[in-house]
C-alpha cells in the first residue's frame, strides 16, 4: 500500500518511540523489536519461535495482533507532541494466511491523524526464505492522552 | 450478558478443548489456563504479571486480545464435531478500561453457531481484591476446518 | 443480553433524541422510526419493504447497519449533556441470518459510557409472524462533540 | 493504496456484477450507481442529496457503509465463478471526516481472495469541486455461496 507523508511535531519522535517500546515488557517477552521508525510509520518484527505457537504450529493470532497493535500505536505516537501518550481504543484484524516462516513483520501506518483520535492500518507479513507473505491486515483507532507521556 | 444454551455434538467436547489448549505453546508462555468449559462457553485466565505489561504498567492489549480470541475460539470448537478444527477469520475488540488488577479473565461465548462459520463474543474482566471490572469486549468470526482436528 | 442501568444527565434526554432523529432525513427515507428510548437504550424499527432489498430479496446490509448505528448512537447520546452531540467513530457488524420478515428492529445499548468516547452494542432482529430472529450484531464507538448539539 | 492484480474466472464477470447490482432495489433507492468494474475492483457512487443526510447535514454513515459494503461485495463477486453468489459475513468501517460535498465514491477492492471467504477493503471519498477527500475506510469479509448465483 502507498504511504501518506507526515511531518513529525518534534525532532525526537523516533527516540520517544524507542523509549516507550523499551518499557513494554510484553514486547520483550515475545522477542519483538522495532525495525523501522518514520513519521507515521513503524515496523515491528517477532521471530516465529515455538513459544509463540498456537495448536497448529503457526504463530498465535494473539501475537500477530499484538505486534500489529503496537506497530500501529507507535505509528500514531510518532505524530503527536513530546508529552502525549497513546491508548488503543479498538482494533480489528483479519487473518489471511497461516503465520508460518521464520519471522513476522508488522507494518503500522497512520491513515488519518487527528487531534484526539488517529486511525491506523497494520499489515502483518511472514518471512520465509527471503519471501514475504501477507498473513493479516488490521485497522486500529488510537486515542491521544496528553497525560500519559508515551 | 445472558447466554444461549447449546447442545454439544459429542460427549468428549471438553476434553478435546483441553487437549487443543495444551498444544498452544503461546498460552503457556503467557501463563494462561482454562477455568471453565461448557457447550459454547469457555473462560481463560491469565495472571497480570510484569512480563505481560505494556508501557503504562497495564496488561498489554495483545494479551487481552489473545485470551479473548482463544476463549471465543474454544467456545466455538466445543460445538463442532470431534474431527473438526477452528481458525479465527477475524476479530474486533474494544478496550474499555486499563487492564490492571491481579489477573484477567476472558469469557468467550458463541452468539451464532453455523455449519462453516461461528460468530462469538468475548468479554475480558480484570480481577482486583475480589472485584471484577470489564476491561474489553470483542466479537470474533471463527471458521470450521474439518481437516484441522483441533 | 442483560442491560446496564444508567442515569441520564438531564430530564429532557428522550425529547432531545427524538428531535435529533427527526432531523435525520435518511431515517425518514428508509421509513425508520424510534420505538423505545430509555437511558442508554434506544430501539429503531424499519419496515422490510421492497425499496430496501438487496439482490436476494432480503433487507440490504446497509439498512441493517444504518439502524444499528443510529440506535447505538442515540443510546450514547441519551447519556450526554443537553448541549452535546455524537459522531460515530467506527462500527463493526456481523450479519448472522438473512434479514427477511415484516420489519427489522435494532436495539442499541451503551456498554461503556465515557467522557469523550462511548462504546455501544446493537443487535438487529427481524420480525415475522410475531417471532423475532437475531439477524445481526454490532459494536460501535461513539465520540461526544460538545459543539454539535445533537 | 496500490491494487493487487487478479484474473477473472469467466469473461462475463462485469455483466454479472451489473445485473446483480440492478437487482438491488436499495441501491436505486439511494441513487447509487456503479462507475467502475475491473477484476477485484468495483466503484460505486451516490449523490449527496438531502434524503441521505443525518442530523448534521452530512451523508448518513449508513449510506457510506452501504456503498462501501456493496463495492467490496461486487469486487469479491467479480473473482468467483459464474454461478456463485456472495454474502457479507461482517464489515468494519471507520468514519474519518464529514461526508459532505456533491457525491460519495466507494472504491472496493479484494485484498485476499479465497475459495469460500474473500477479504476486501473499501475506501469512501467525498467529491467537492473536483477535489476528493477520504471520508471512511472499511474492511469486509465476504462468503461465497454457490447456490445464490449473484
Amino acid at each position: 500500500m502507498t504511504e501518506n507523508s507526515f511531518e513529525p511535531r518534534f525532532t525526537g519522535y523516533a527516540e520517544k518511540v524507542r523509549n516507550s517500546f523499551a518499557d513494554q515488557h510484553y514486547m520483550a517477552h515475545i522477542g519483538a523489536r522495532i525495525t523501522n521508525i518514520r513519521p507515521g510509520v513503524v515496523d515491528i518484527e517477532v521471530p516465529a519461535v515455538s513459544e509463540l505457537e498456537q495448536q497448529h504450529g503457526f504463530v498465535h493470532g494473539g501475537v500477530t495482533t499484538a505486534i500489529a497493535d503496537s506497530a500501529a500505536g507507535y505509528a500514531a505516537l510518532s505524530l503527536y507532541d513530546e508529552g502525549d501518550g497513546i491508548l488503543t481504543v479498538e482494533l480489528k484484524i483479519n487473518f489471511l494466511a497461516p503465520a508460518d516462516g521464520e519471522k513476522l513483520i508488522a507494518r503500522g501506518q497512520v491513515i488519518k491523524p487527528g487531534r484526539t483520535l488517529t486511525v491506523c492500518r497494520a499489515d502483518v507479513f511472514s518471512m520465509a526464505g527471503g519471501k514475504e507473505k501477507l498473513v493479516a491486515t488490521g485497522m486500529m483507532t488510537m486515542a491521544c492522552r496528553p497525560s500519559l507521556k508515551h
